[in-house]
């Protein structure tokens, strides 16, 4: 098999075959085949697409490039979660503790901010002392003491996404409904899983900001993943604006501390419930869906899913005593409030240029090796349909740094749109949920 | 400018400006920029195309990326002809002296056979002492001695497509449009022409098999040269079955000379006519390309072209004693020949076959470092039309290697189509004249 063959099919439009696609994985992950036709046959794939069938092949050989974790001493199903990615998106912090108070397994793998959106890992981390760098051995531990456990991406784990993500970024192939999702369903399904809840946003504050966009991706990941033997759901939720109120790692934290004993913003509230309720059915925990929103709605209500989240900061060497008392937490030396410049109601925002004021506050990265500052962040006062008087609130920045303020004023000001007219019809959280390829629920 | 961001660009099917693409071409020949990002450049381009401005922006940048030879001491037109590559394509050794005997400068620069293809270069050095690889001032010389030289690429000459090359080689983009254009028009306007005559074939033994695709290069290439002030054009011929009767270095040799004496088969001489007619149009040393058929007819005929021929041999350090004894040449040991297993009428050739079988015989190259056997080749005895009997030979194969004969025979064998009835209609060597982009004139 010579690589400049299956670049050349894939190019003319042909179909590789399940050996050929893993002779490129393999070969590519071993080093044995060089950048620069791995390169060439990305952009084919970019442009050519994949068959479904190619597809899962291309997950089914970056799945098994490294370590697939398994879980033989633990007899519960496991299940996780995976956002595409959004601003003020917290809800893996929430929806481990509930799951895993509800009897499942979540052994969760997840990843850092980069641009205008945020990472679980660092809104971890801004809980002193808290580990996400564990072995296979010691997230096992954490998982049979409290069935939660939240580490990051290791050496072992799918080695050629890593390879073929470096060298996606950098010739202009990051783009690929195929590539994304392998490079997603690789990563989830090596963390040894039985079933998989897909949050796939979109909107102004997602990288999807097409619904259809995002619902081919969407399609694509579940088909792979049930070709893959997995139970999968994606939810298209809305990202045109921030989730909650808090954006920003400690502030997040400290939204879901609030969600954990029930309080909280509705809207976080609500896709919480949504996703766990389909973790729970998914995992057999429940026979349906509703009663999984019930399961979750009473283990935040009885505290459990509350001190299963104080167990699991502890196991991973967190300061549990943060959920007492978050002025623990990481906390911004200053604050100032971003004032409408006028009056009427909130019609639409551009959610990136919130998540992009907290990352100019210190709170996200422009390159992977950018330190972040956990206290800093955006406080949302002022959502889409709310009534707005001028000189009001619109939002709060907490900084350390003077010199990032105006820009992130800027950014926040300029990201609302104030009509006159309040909104004839409020915008629904969850747009549609999928279940199987080509079926599509409206919710 | 960033690569990654034109990458982009390109692949979402923008026009690169001409500072664009002359940043890849210039920052790539001088090691700036990685093989990973051009490769995955070049495919966008193959996939998405290139308009015939970036196309003419790609051509210049890399003309300019080495040395232009310029001829400030020659006062005469320059001209050169360029073919696509054939099977027993061995125009350019009659055309040049052909030209030069008409008062033109043909300064070529000629590569040598890949694949089932002969090359000039090759042809020429089966003349014992044959020096192809002159400096631009030995050019010069032999130049102004006898008005042609013909040598082979040096390193200073066009160093982008060198490393172009190399690269779509193994990354499957070598069969893009565009830069097929930019390679063939940088390195013949490199020569420091006035005018260039193309030769694109068209058929089973061509790299274009068909004859819109040969078509759609040969206006590209057309308006490109015109864009960069040149007056260009293209020729569509026949390669659905060899030119001549001769496959093989020496064995064309043989043929040129014997054209060269105003002998030789029809199909060779008319071609030659024909593009010798149409280099003294565009040099401007005919008013019509008629004024050139004649011109070239006479310059035969006198024996001035023969005469030219022997000069430029001698000057290049060739034994210019081959044109008077061709036992002289290298000859090959033994031959057989090929005898039609069925009678009837030739209806068709896999052209493509009896160029493979010449190199099975050593006559050709599988990879660049193969070492070629001058000596060995096909002679074509039956052609598109002929009637032939069973046991009459089809070909007579020379060989210097018993073990090659077997394959070299079947390929020869096969490559031929008999019918019981004699074909209706003559097939045309000159498809069409393509003299502006857009415009087309059959001949």
């Amino acid at each position: 098999m010579r690589l400049v063959d299956l670049i050349r099919k894939k190019r003319d439009g042909q179909e590789l075959s399940a050996e050929e696609v893993e002779f490129i994985v393999r070969g590519y992950t071993a080093g044995e085949l060089p950048d620069y036709q791995i390169s060439s046959w990305l952009m084919a794939v970019l442009l050519k697409g994949m068959t479904r069938a190619e597809t899962a092949a291309l997950t089914q050989a970056m799945l098994h490039s490294g370590e697939v974790l398994e879980w033989s001493g633990l007899p519960q199903k496991k299940v996780d979660k995976h956002s595409t990615g959004g601003v003020g998106d917290k809800t893996s912090l929430i929806l481990a503790p509930i799951v895993a108070a509800g009897g499942l397994v979540v052994p969760m793998i997840s990843g850092r901010g980069l641009g205008h959106t945020g990472g679980t890992l660092d809104k971890l981390e801004s809980i002193p002392g808290f580990n996400v760098n564990l072995s296979a051995d010691e997230m096992r531990k954490v998982l049979a003491a409290c069935g939660a456990c939240m580490i990051g991406q290791t050496a072992s784990i799918v080695p050629a996404d890593k390879k073929l993500y470096a060298l996606r970024d950098v010739t202009g192939t990051v783009e690929s409904p195929a590539l994304i999702c392998a490079s997603i369903m690789s990563k989830k399904l090596a963390e040894g899983i039985d079933a998989l809840v897909l949050d796939v946003k979109v909107g102004s504050g997602a990288f999807m900001k097409e619904e259809a966009t995002a619902a081919h991706l969407a399609k694509l990941m579940v088909e792979t993943g049930e070709q893959m033997g997995k139970k999968v759901v994606a939810l298209l939720t809305d990202m045109s604006q921030p989730l909650g109120r808090a954006v920003g790692n400690a502030l997040e934290v400290i939204e879901c501390i609030d969600a954990l004993r029930g309080g909280g913003p509705e809207d976080f509230f609500k896709l919480t419930l949504e996703l766990s309720a389909w973790m729970f059915y998914l995992g057999e925990r429940t026979k349906t869906v509703q009663e999984g929103r019930e399961l979750a709605t009473t283990l935040i209500a009885n505290g459990l899913a509350y001190r299963t989240f104080s167990e699991m900061v502890r196991l991973q060497g967190g300061d549990e005593r943060v959920l007492e008392n978050i002025g623990l937490l990481p906390t911004a030396r200053n604050k100032v409030d971003v004032n409408s410049p006028g009056s009427g109601y909130v019609s639409q925002m551009d959610c990136e240029k919130i998540g992009v004021a907290s990352l100019v506050l210190g709170g996200g990265r422009s390159t992977k090796e950018d330190v972040i500052d956990p206290a800093v962040g955006v406080m949302v006062h002022k959502k889409i349909g709310d009534k707005v008087a001028v000189g009001e609130p619109l939002c709060t920045l907490y900084y350390n740094n003077n010199q990032q303020v105006e820009e992130a004023n800027a950014l926040i000001r300029s990201s609302y749109t104030i009509n006159a007219a309040p909104l004839l019809k409020s915008r629904s959280l969850i747009h549609r949920i999928i279940e199987r390829a080509g079926a599509g629920t409206n919710s």
